[in-house]
């Protein structure tokens, strides 16, 4: 039978799930490829760490990354991430005609035209099914089954460190900062979250799904990126009250060629599919114009689901090494994409004004609303007899975030309002 | 630039959301592809009806079935249904080298593996990711994306149909005959929808689904097979007062190599995530042994997500002509499913019994139960002044389906019981 040498940097929760489902899955993957995949050298920070797991009797361990690729293996797997020692293995092994599986998204979203570019003029694999969603098929949702559709938005719950926040927040009636420290206790939270919960994790996976869906680099700088730190607990109680929860929005929508990209905490009503993504699940909505909407939904991270990704696209490299496909086009087209400004997006707003309770208050901030073409919807004000400012809620109708940004700045001259005021969109 | 000759049999709805996209999408497909694909002959059953959309200039319309493959075209697309045509079709196309795509659940769910071995022996491609699930990538992500999992079950809403008739029923409180007219009215239900409410379609998806997560042949005529059409407006009200919303149901679960399988109404707890899959949608729920839990969502009919689907297999062997990956295993595994007796299946049961009201029925239902080891969880009793019977209905803890039957047949002797027991499983 086939042998597959696999060499693999890292050898942490998702290398060390790869080697466990290679394992536990060995006779079934023989008979999806006629090929034991064997993983024969890993790449350690720390040698002397007792290793429990071992992926083969014949594996071996090093710490030296020039070491790594000296057999000629099959394939890289790549887990290390970060994009400096990631960036040049990954390069070295292309350079010498290995295949690369790679779950690395910050680096994809960042240096993946060069390393696209090159592995295609070597002719060899660069897979990165794990980089989103983690066990979702979604890479090769848009490379194969999607290829002939024009895919007109695509809206995703991508981290689900920040879901799962988010979600004890809404359920728990937690803070941010308790949610935070029980993610980090669960696991599903690094010691340093930045991130996570700044949103840049979600905007390095929409960059990637942007190439993917539309054939495009949106350079990474260019994305808006909101993360979650300063949302309260009160925006979230007053938006469930309006029948809406929050989520951490990764989102692009095509219009007449343009894209307008963007990771944001938004309002969802209750009854919108992506509501119910909760905890540490990830869920991805596509429009395409012919499929029309598509949801794929499941973990978004941890060993196994990973591991699983990334084991999808050794599969694929075993059975189809002669015809790879790494981006779903025939030639990579590398173009940058033709931008829309994201504060040009409209969309339903919620705003929270803080306002000391006099006469005149909501005329004011209606007023210089009206100014910006925002109108009312829905308001809720509340009296907060112990604490000096009232908090004031609108749900608008669509207006420009442009528009909102500019009127929010001038409301917050007033010498009423007590706090700077809050806002966020209704999902666009 | 390279040419894909497409025949293609049937021009209905499908057909003709084929074309369409194929022509929309055409320049978009040169970069996924490399080639242009030309609808070149199309066989009709009535060569005198108008056909306003024509594929492309050169494309001819016959109605001879031995003319279309005259030409030796690189694909066939087979939409026309059936099993005897069909199948002649597709075979005569398989024989001559020729790879087809085909969207017919009922002939792969009754003669694929016939089908399959010949594509084998003859080394060309046999595709049908539209056969399930319309324009959700579920086939593609079986024999792909999940390929290195052990698939321990899958769960589906694989019917629009039914699935359209059951959100009316239990939105709009109609009753089934009524739903299933408007359900027609809108071209979601045909004029003979025997196949969509009985279960049967929903039954042949799943034993291509079993095919391709397992690898083996689940005979067709043994699969538990149940419909809708006994489904009452009343048992779906006492339902909702539970939490729970009625589905149709399509099954199979793998218990130590042995599979579990059928198509059966069943009750849902309302924060389910099949439950809110409403209207004409479908969602697969699978779960893998290293992915987890997964759940693909779309329309599972319809000219434009078919047609997605089935280009979705066309661009897959045009990129792919040297290495078709028709089944997902090196070597078709077709050996029969090693079944588990449908009725051994464990759940939670739904019971409504139509009794007299008086003294000692409570304890006379409650003690059959008993001896079959059905414990009552929940229990609902309302008077019915204008009625005779009185309804009583029992959620009870889990049970063997076959201790269920066996106890319905006793309970049915009882003088006191006025309409025969209805009875449906809550989700297993």
């Amino acid at each position: 039978m086939k042998k597959v040498r696999i060499a693999l940097a890292g050898f942490g929760t998702v290398g060390t799930g790869l080697a466990k489902i290679i394992r536990e899955n060995e006779e079934w993957i023989k008979k999806r490829t006629g090929a034991v995949l064997i993983i024969e050298k890993v790449l350690v920070r720390d040698i002397s760490k007792p290793r429990p797991f071992v992926p083969h009797p014949t594996t071996t361990f090093t710490t030296n990354p020039a070491e790594l690729l000296e057999g000629n293996p099959d394939i890289l797997v790549e887990l290390i991430g970060g994009t400096s020692l990631a960036y040049e293995l990954i390069k070295k092994a292309l350079e010498k005609g290995i295949s690369v599986v790679t779950a690395n998204k910050a680096l994809l979203a960042t240096r993946g035209k060069e390393l696209l570019s090159l592995a295609e003029e070597k002719g060899v694999g660069l897979y990165f099914e794990a980089s989103v969603g983690g066990g979702i098929p979604i890479v090769e949702t848009l490379k194969e089954s999607l290829a002939g559709n024009r895919i007109t938005s695509i809206t995703g719950i991508l981290n689900g460190t920040a879901n799962y926040i988010l979600t004890q927040m809404s359920q728990k009636e937690w803070d941010f900062s308790t949610a935070l420290a029980e993610a980090q206790k669960r696991g599903y939270a690094e010691a340093d979250p930045t991130l996570d919960i700044e949103g840049i994790d979600a905007a390095h996976k929409l960059a990637i799904l942007i190439f993917l869906a539309h054939g495009v680099v949106y350079p990474f700088e260019k994305l808006r990126v909101e993360g979650i730190t300063d949302l309260s607990l009160k925006d979230i109680s007053f938006a469930q009250e309006l029948g809406y929860v929050f989520k951490l929005i990764a989102q692009v929508k095509e219009k007449s060629g343009y894209l307008q990209a963007g990771v944001f905490p938004a309002l969802l009503p209750k009854n919108h599919i992506l509501a119910k993504v909760d905890g540490p699940y990830n869920a991805i909505l596509l429009n395409g114009n012919a499929v029309g909407p598509i949801m794929l939904y499941g973990q978004g991270a941890g060993d196994l689901p990973t591991g699983s990704a990334v084991l999808a696209d050794i599969i694929s490299l075993v059975k189809n090494n002669k015809q790879v496909n790494n981006t779903g086009f025939i030639e990579s087209p590398f173009e940058p994409a033709k931008i829309l400004e994201p504060l040009s997006v409209v969309s339903e707003h919620y705003f929270r004004f803080s306002v000391l309770d006099k006469p005149g208050v909501l005329a004011a901030l209606a007023g210089v609303l009206g100014e910006y073409n925002i109108s009312i919807a829905q308001a809720i004000q509340k009296a907060s007899p112990s604490e000096r400012a009232v908090p004031v809620v609108f749900l608008t109708h669509r207006a420009r975030l442009k528009d909102v940004k500019k009127a929010i700045k001038e409301i917050d001259k007033f010498d009423f309002i007590v706090n700077p005021t809050v806002h966020y969109p209704i999902l666009p």
